[in-house]
């Protein structure tokens, strides 16, 4: 599956079977209706699975991992090298993201797709290398167009593999020190909103950082003057490898009728680029939670979802994914398991 | 236990245990403060539990039923017959409060606070029946005020009666053809509000009915004269049975150091007897979601909870309860088993 013919390759959801699920909804022991979003997700994974009962057969969460040269302009509260030391600690069990996916009974898959440095990974990490991070978009381009092709197929690639093995339900989140600056940079490209409005502090940088990250940002973009309409120059200019990975694995899931659980702000500049690449997949999206990063609210609106949950999160990993997961599992077993009122000779309303 | 020894029996939360925990919460792999309610939520545990690290060992949702003689003013868009056809529904497992409880990994236990009728529960049903059904609310007590403090006392018991089991989470629930009508009630006296901000379709009645039952409540209110500084008094005027079990269901919780979790709109004006029984119970509570039945946020608003979940639904039984214990039981286990910076290696902020 080469990144030209992917677009053509997602199919709109089965709205034949989202009428089924619909009906058999209406036909279950509670008021109509009465589980609001629940019954709603139940029905969005019928027309993606394309069967009245969807079930999930097994779930994955995409941790992706990248380093960004634009660290150099002192855009971070943390120094880079702890993006290769979470990796590790991805590795070896210790992050969030591994707690909330054991929790939710999701596998985490932890893919290096651009880490600084010379790393001895465990076998456990993937190894999607493109380039030992991006180069500093505040002076050159992030990437070549080639690297940002292929970072996306590999992504692509990625997703496809986990469907042969078994995993109809995909998550994608993020590692990489330096990530909301490029990831607020693809969001003002694209929503068209002013650079201030959606950049945040990231994992927590002071006021005067703040101030050098939105100038870093706006003058990226006057220097660059990235193709709204062309994502791939947008990526090679402004992106991120782990953003570029993670745009691809939703393109994959689609291709292959698998739902996206997106996470915060980072997944979420990927699902701009996806978006923009094959317009059929947002209807595999899935926006998990809100993070508080300013931006991630314009992105949601720009593609159209609405997110499940609200908890004040902006930690990235995948961890808003892991938890939406457990939410739209337990929307699966609603539809598929949940008596008629027929079979539990219940009375309908009079 | 008796009803009076109550409100002394609750203490206050461990502040030194919550301090310990947000130390905890600060020294983990992730920027401080980046997992926000699910950090907030594992500080209220280790508060209520009075210990660093807090561990969910064991989960029930006490799905509580009663009827309502207030149906006979045509209050509701379901027959009164389906509160015992629900109770033997949740009795064989085809009920949202069954299937969300299963994948949950809590225990469903149905209590008979009063249906009305002779029924020949299995045995799995926890028969704890005061009489069967209310009086009519608008022409009547509900109850006595003796059979509202039974009411009462026979949840308090349930929830040590669990906690001797083992259970550490407890979520409440209810079902109960009419409880809509006494729970706006309820809500409208104690919050002050006016009855139609408070009062919503309930299980879908129509334009007609929803003013029939906004006079009603007036009228019963008008008619009673229910004392707000008196739960006890309101219960047995305005009150449902299942509404009194749940409220003694926190208080009984909160006596054994056990956190709350309440579903929506109904287990919400259970939730406002019990903190005007035991001010000091409100610190154990957990607001699951946010139901979409008026009044449900002034329920909220009163008590000083924020929701986990806005997903749109309305259907009680303890389902919005049963979604929030998984995030819940994730909050922990963030806390619990994540590594600390120290132990993974991993640089902290510059």
């Amino acid at each position: 599956m080469d990144l030209c013919g992917i677009a053509e390759s997602i199919r709109p959801l089965d709205e034949d079977m989202m009428s089924l699920a619909r009906r058999r909804q209406d036909s279950l022991t509670k008021p109509r209706g009465s589980l609001g979003r629940l019954e709603d997700i139940s029905v969005q994974l019928a027309g993606i699975y394309r069967t009245g009962r969807p079930v999930i057969a097994g779930k994955a969460i995409f941790t992706m991992a990248g380093d960004h040269g634009v660290t150099k302009e002192g855009i971070s509260a943390y120094p880079s090298d702890v993006t290769a030391q979470m990796v590790l600690n991805f590795a070896s069990g210790g992050a969030a993201i591994n707690v909330l996916g054991r929790h939710a009974g999701a596998d985490v898959i932890t893919v290096d797709m651009g880490v600084a440095g010379e790393n001895n990974w465990p076998d456990s990490i993937v190894r999607s290398r493109i380039r030992g991070g991006t180069g500093n978009l505040a002076r050159e381009n992030a990437m070549t167009l080639e690297q940002a092709g292929t970072a996306v197929a590999n992504g692509i690639e990625l997703a496809r593999s986990a469907s042969s093995k078994g995993y109809n339900l995909i998550g994608i989140g993020d590692m990489g020190i330096g990530n909301t600056t490029s990831a607020s940079a693809i969001t003002a490209v694209v929503t068209g909103q002013p650079v201030r409005s959606v950049t945040g502090l990231g994992t927590g940088i002071d006021s005067e950082g703040f101030d050098r990250k939105i100038a870093t940002i706006a003058h990226a973009i006057e220097f660059h003057r990235p193709d709204p309409e062309d994502p791939l120059d947008l990526l090679s200019k402004v992106g991120g490898l782990e953003i570029a990975g993670m745009a691809g694995v939703i393109l994959g899931a689609a291709s292959m009728d698998i739902p996206v659980v997106l996470d915060g702000f980072i997944s979420g500049s990927s699902a701009l680029i996806a978006a923009a690449l094959a317009p059929n997949s947002r209807e595999y999206m899935i926006a998990s939670h809100l993070s508080v990063e300013n931006g991630h609210g314009a992105i949601l609106k720009h593609i159209g979802l609405e997110p499940l949950l609200d908890m004040r999160m902006r930690l990235g990993e995948g961890t808003g994914a892991a938890l939406a997961m457990m939410i739209i599992e337990g929307a699966c077993k609603v539809l598929d398991e949940m008596a008629t009122f027929e079979e539990a000779g219940v009375s309908d309303r009079e």
